[in-house]
């Protein structure tokens, strides 16, 4: 019998490409990530297979994707949506803190948590689905 | 009164920097995350302020991190770990889809749906926290 190599057997390359959260109004959610995060959608598309919508967003400067998925209520995957744990946060780098959170603020998206530290302050808000933004500059 | 520019007002630029999910068991996360999607760890760190450890990761080819964050039971934020919605998946990209959904069910995350179009096909793993992880070719 062949020895096993445990740390071979896992290390079939993989990429970490995109984040999706499910939203409630897909309008909202798209409206919040593209104007006050200032995000660009890369695309729109009716998925079929899973009954849904799905919106993909990144930031300006490019990188990592947002995925928003809005389920029909015909689809298998619009179950009732229960607020859970396993989202902790998204995280966003902003330029001018205090100017974002002006901002938010005015667009009905309060601070909702403040973490300070000698070196670093980090602020919570909440998109239109309860998911909390961290702000960070 | 100025008028209000409905648009430049949230044009103030942010970046998507990173994901955080909340893990139950952090070694078993760290495992899950490291091991079976190959990512590497790029820091570890106490946060006294907010009662935990948040763990941050990489996939090789670098890019965007996932952040795990583990709050002890003295913390507030370690509330119960309710399941809910709004984390949809974590997609990654793999080479070989057969030889890694292989790999991960022998190590105990078989795939628990999949979706084929004639030009796609998307698996679905779960993380040790019930997150499901969409995988993609």
């Amino acid at each position: 019998m062949p020895l096993r190599c445990m740390t071979c057997e896992f290390r079939l390359k993989t990429k970490f490409i995109y984040t999706g959260i499910r939203v409630k109004d897909l309008d909202k959610s798209v409206d919040f990530y593209s104007r006050l995060l200032a995000m660009k959608m890369v695309e729109r598309s009716e998925i079929p297979a899973a009954g849904g919508v799905v919106v993909s967003l990144e930031s300006e400067a490019g990188g990592f994707q947002l995925e928003l998925n809005y389920y029909h209520e015909s689809s298998r995957f619009n179950t009732k949506y229960a607020s859970g744990e396993e989202l902790d946060h998204l995280a966003f780098q902003v330029e001018d803190m205090d100017a974002f959170l002006a901002q938010a603020k005015n667009a009905g998206h309060p601070v909702v948590a403040e973490i300070k530290t000698e070196k670093s302050r980090w602020a919570y808000i909440e998109d239109p689905n309860g998911i909390w933004i961290e702000i960070v500059s």
